[in-house]
């Protein structure tokens, strides 16, 4: 068998460590050439492969794909982007098998979140239906963790580390201005549906610091949260409150959505964090300050978790591994054979198994007052937030992520209109 | 002569490296017994030393005290108390003066901004006058960078090289998903009255990102900011927004004060990013994210400045070495010998010419547009951010900031109601 051409493409919300399974992919497939011909990227992800618009990363000189593993980010470009189902729209995914063909793609690497495994596993049946086979690998990468079998997800535990460590230092501002000024310190994290990333703000309490967690999981209950607000402060003198995105009332209503209107009626200005300051105010009367991390928290390599960095690279070589080892159709995983000393794995999960299967942090988690992290949790998130991982940073002071050339290849097929 | 005793303080807002200082302090302080005796630091600030709660230094260990050069926030706790004029309240300079004879105090090391210069001066110019002279020095910092006769104050390039690093983050990011996604991020930075913090987002100009910057120095102009936003956009597919907590309209009000209400009518709940962020949605369209760093930017030892710590730290052993050689009523200053290579050195500022006087940015340092910084502000900017100054992580892979032991000096005076 000669050697066929790969696809890579980026999807979705990128992460801090996405970049480093492109780098984990690209090294791996440079060492089978008698497997693997070249590596196309997705311009813009999935995206690219409709449009034909296709990377090639041949041109891109070791250093830069080197360079990939520590560059926050999606190189290639990435898109939220879902191809519907296969009866509802088989013309995208026979575009992307004719794309595939005309480029001598039999090489499928799909780097995203639950989304994409289903997409990538319709391309691999659909591939073979229509006689033109396509190994069809997923790459695990979501901050929200959500990913079944696998243990974690590429992307969250450099998003826990920054919002443990960046709450650990504004709650240690907060307590040094506390007796006379700010006691009330809310940082708003990502995580609409799950309260993952909010967990890793429940670490800091084990380093002292009186800390409130607010999860998608738990119903807001003001009276309640007031109440252990003010029991925190009382005894400390400050608290600190992390509140994810996804906070919501009991009906359903999403805390940011408070009603707020500007001067021009223009709903929802702010954030939840902002909502939880003032409520605070309102009840307690304490000073406050509000944070809201937003993309820094997902796109902060200059912070990542080395465990993490690790992972990324290490699914990414280990899809290229497992195609040439003839795989198809699955995902790499993360296999935790140990919490202490941490000590993991790379497993294989089958794409059937992975499509439509959303894992929620489960409720043992979340401890009985719905208001912080279990020691099973904390036991959990640790190891992921393990180790650091600098970037290098130039001389002016600031770090030296990679901008790729991404030379076009040539178009072979006539436009598609998505 | 026999040793006089020390006493340390810490003033207003707190910084990553403000503990650097304190370090330095303390350090050098230990070197000189035959000339300092005790340090005594002032819980919570200067209102420590009114309340006559004091901490002995000496009972923390030489680890406690190395760690603080590498621990965010004020270790002793910090005040935004300040001492109203002579005139009007002879009576707490009084006060201080008393606990200082009481606890054999020869030196002050005020560490903070412009109000606590001022303080510093008026306790050495009283205390002389009431017989029990204390040498009083300053030692500088601020996120504000305001200090006069200093090139720069401790704290602010931390916080630079943090909006900086940060900003370019999240607009790899933004770029990685502009295709199809968001096309505008917007952070919104500290800095009510001066822009040095957003002009430190300005840098990542250098770094291929189109990049607007609001400063206070500028009146908002609403047509003209959409318009170079616009073009932006066009032209790079996407535009970051660094937009700093005082930009203004020319009347004076915060773009933050946009007549926002909740649902009980509450104003203001948000920020002046959200405010910016729906103004170019409205406008023009675009997908936006916004981001609120607030403390996370000012406690950030996880990301400072090699350059700042270093100062940070010499300043606070300048002081005590200038005491020791007899100074008094000065403030030890960072000179720049040069840029490229930045070189800087030890100089020092009587507090007559510190006191009540605010540096502010230099209108060269802003583009003629009013939306970016110049050549001439990078050059001022890029060293105050070289380098990285990490702190250690223990094994959970969180940073080992100290917190300290505080214990209390016997008060030896009846209590005082400030």
């Amino acid at each position: 068998m000669s050697a066929k051409n790969a696809f890579y493409a980026q999807s979705g919300g990128v992460t801090s460590v996405i970049n480093a399974s492109a780098c984990g992919v690209i090294q791996a497939a440079r060492k089978h050439p008698d497997k693997i011909g070249n590596v196309y990227a997705g311009r813009n992800g999935i995206i690219g492969a409709l449009t034909e618009e296709l990377i090639d990363t041949s041109q891109e000189s070791d250093a830069a794909i080197a360079a990939l593993k520590h560059t926050p980010s999606g190189g290639f470009g990435s898109c939220r982007f879902k191809l519907k189902s296969l009866e509802d729209n088989k013309r995208e995914y026979e575009r992307l098998i004719e794309v595939f063909k005309a480029h001598d793609i039999g090489y499928f690497f799909y780097n995203g979140g639950g989304d994409s495994a289903d997409t990538c596993y319709k391309v691999s049946q659909l591939s073979e239906k229509m006689g033109f086979p396509v190994q069809a690998i997923h790459v695990p990468k979501t901050v929200d963790n959500d990913l079944p079998i696998t243990d974690n997800c590429p992307g969250f535990g450099s998003v826990a580390k920054y919002i443990a460590v960046s709450s650990l230092e504004a709650s240690f501002d907060v307590r040094s201005m506390a007796a006379t000024s700010t006691k009330i310190f809310v940082i708003e994290v990502m995580g609409r549906h799950a309260g993952w990333i909010a967990a890793a703000g429940g670490l800091i309490e084990d380093y002292g610091i009186p800390v409130v967690v607010l999860f998608p999981e738990v119903e807001f209950d003001k009276e309640k949260f007031l109440a252990k607000v003010d029991a925190k402060v009382k005894e400390f003198g400050y608290c600190t409150i992390v509140v994810s995105e996804g906070c919501h009332w009991p009906d359903g209503k999403f805390l940011a959505e408070q009603g707020t209107r500007d001067a021009f009626g223009h709903a929802q200005l702010g954030g939840a964090a902002p909502v939880v300051a003032n409520m605070i105010k309102d009840a307690l009367g304490h000073k406050f300050h509000w944070a809201v991390a937003d993309y820094l928290q997902r796109a902060a390599r200059h912070l990542a978790s080395a465990s993490d960095v690790d992972q990324a690279y290490a699914l990414g070589e280990a899809a290229v591994e497992k195609a040439v080892d003839g795989k198809n159709s699955i995902m790499p995983t993360i296999v935790r054979e140990s919490s202490k000393p941490y000590k993991w794995s790379i497993g294989e999960a089958p794409l059937s198994e992975v499509a439509n299967v959303e894992k929620m942090m489960p409720m043992e988690f979340i401890t009985e007052d719905g208001f912080g992290i279990t020691d099973a949790c904390k036991e959990y998130l640790y190891p992921l937030i393990q180790g650091e991982a600098y970037p290098p940073y130039d001389e002016n002071g600031m770090p030296e992520y990679v901008t790729l050339k991404l030379a076009a290849v040539e178009k072979k097929l006539p436009a598609f209109e998505i």
